[in-house]
């Protein structure tokens, strides 16, 4: 056994990553050594993956030929398809997503292989199929038939097509590609680390890619985003000034010890750059649909919280009213952060299988020690 | 960040846990403070899951009312029944339980809330339902229905059962429930590891069994004992002394380099005490077929390892040849050692959510820096 318990791993470095690098003092984040407000804007989401997945930006033949393939990956499999019904009405969204990957796998020729030619046409199918999946549940509670993919759009313009069933005009498309550029990666978040965790026993990538989906799905990873939505809708209801009663509602709760989503990282000691690029898309939608309400409800927030814990807005914080303001349904914000880092968890199945160790660590046993077993009936 | 990589977290003590605890030097593993060789053979798999899941011993009145419960969970959802036949005929066998427990969720009223009520019951409904999905799996891709269960017998009875259609003989029954005992917990081991960052996010119990469910379908954790049988069948196939076989085959392949399955652990120096238990059974288990033959490749196998590499056999080695005799198919062994797990993988999802941190490591960046994003089309 080591010595003393490492709670929660922070600042345990658990594995080596050529893909994402945090300067958490400066405020910087870096995908295979280019600065994030070097790409937000500037690259869309078809080059990122492919930087993560393969290691360099492609050059114009290489996108081509990568968005080719994204394209044809976007077909489900059989299982998905028969499913979907069922699933969309008895499963919350992150959990169907659960379900769908994992049937998923029975209609991939490269399934069982952990082969590194595989796994890359794994990690494309992976991150063309997520998108869809989620419009597919979508429309299947809704009982609408699914859009058809229109394969001269991208990603990010397909997803918003899809999903809301109209062609999205041509900047909300650029606002939503750069969110997805924006959530790509980030070292080793928690789902991140689950899908390592499990592609270190050398399980296969819909295996790691399903762990890392469940872990998304918790409060305190991917739910966040949804619940800052959710917090902003509960005050703007209750009637009054929306950002007065911000001012109220969260100086009232940290009063009361309570945590706010969307603020504070463990690796940022100051703004999260993600959520510099978010607050000024959100502003810019905010504009344009006429009614800036949540996004000035967004910013009291923000101000209030600083000014009485001294914590930044993170990812979530403003990705919540951008998200928003784009149509999509709050429940599916979580969805949405996933269909961006199946970049980067595919990525990391890549690096993880390329250079394997085993990831088991020690625990510290805080039990009773020394009992004897009485059997049942002297019990 | 933090000083230096911890590679595979070896000796990183990454939770405190009171569900078991490991002596590597001494060669002894205890559940809540009990020997392991206290419980093999005199406590019964039930017992096991109430202790880890409800922290003590349960008394009669206590495990009479939990065997009623695990009697009433065993009953499996509508999603999971609807789409069995096409997962069976299109999934392996982890795949296909992956799917399936994270279908299961659907039906599970429960499965939204982490409060400790409803975690108990969870934990009770996945693990009595894993036994039966395994053989209702089964049954599906031999086109065979299920065997309705037999509410009379214990989970380990009951599943040779409904596995193999015929009532198993009680001495078998006994056997495999030792069996089920001595794999239900194993402090951090990459799968529970797996379940626990999932569930530090909050994320939900399906959602982290779901997980460690992919995880240990990993050839380096839970995908051990099956290797361990192919390579016993591989060797007796190609004619011959199937034992001195081994002696040469073992020779060769470590001269070579090459790892053999189902030796040396991480954290035990010298025999794993699991491993005891189940080379006794196997022996037992041997001489009652009256074809000792895979017992005594096995003995042999592990005397030339042992002297070659100083290596000890591990839970995989003779719980492969345990299961075989067992008359459990070769490619269900994973999924067997999946039933037992269960139990310690529900009590440590109750036992983070009791306590909870987020568990969200760092990582050492190792690849290029300071690159700046040249346009697509000036690349």
């Amino acid at each position: 056994m080591a010595d003393g318990p490492s709670r929660g791993l922070a600042d345990v470095v658990a594995a080596s990553t050529a893909l994402s690098d945090i300067d958490g003092r400066a405020g910087l984040l870096f995908y295979r050594g280019y600065n994030i407000n070097d790409l937000a804007g500037r690259a869309s989401f078809e080059e990122i993956a492919f930087l993560l997945q393969r290691g360099s930006a492609p050059d114009q033949g290489e996108l081509t030929d990568y968005r080719a393939e994204l394209a044809a990956g976007r077909r489900l499999g059989a299982l998905a398809i028969d499913d979907l019904a069922g699933i969309a009405h008895s499963q919350r969204p992150m959990e169907a997503l659960r379900s769908l990957v994992s049937l998923g796998s029975a209609a991939d020729p490269d399934a069982a292989s952990n082969a590194p030619a595989a796994n890359l046409r794994k990690a494309a199918r992976l991150t063309a199929q997520q998108p869809v999946l989620i419009a597919a549940y979508h429309a299947a509670r809704n009982g609408r038939e699914l859009v058809a993919a229109d394969p001269s759009l991208g990603i990010a313009a397909n997803f918003l097509l899809q999903l809301t069933g109209a062609r999205p005009d041509e900047r909300a498309a650029e606002i939503f590609d750069t969110c997805l550029v924006l959530h790509a990666d980030h070292t080793m978040n928690a789902s991140t680390f689950a899908a390592r965790v499990c592609a270190a026993t050398l399980a296969d990538m819909h295996s790691a890619v399903v762990a890392a989906l469940g872990t998304l799905s918790g409060p305190l990873h991917g739910g966040a985003n949804e619940q800052v939505m959710l917090g902003l809708e509960t005050i703007r209801q209750a009637g009054g000034d929306p950002v007065e009663a911000v001012t109220k509602q969260v100086s009232n709760r940290l009063a009361q010890g309570e945590k706010i989503m969307g603020f504070g990282h463990r690796v940022y000691k100051t703004e999260d750059p993600r959520a510099t690029h978010l607050r000024r898309m959100s502003a810019e939608l905010a504009a344009a649909a006429g009614d800036d309400t949540y996004y000035q409800m967004s910013r009291r927030m923000e101000e209030v919280v600083l000014a009485e814990k001294g914590l930044y807005p993170n990812v979530d914080f403003f990705a919540a009213t951008v998200y928003h303001y784009l149509g999509i349904p709050t429940d599916l914000f979580t969805p949405v952060f996933s269909a961006s880092r199946m970049a980067g968890w595919t990525a990391h199945v890549i690096e993880q299988h390329a250079d394997n160790r085993l990831i088991r660590p020690d625990s510290e046993y805080i039990g009773e020690r020394g009992l004897s077993w009485v059997p049942l009936d002297a019990r």
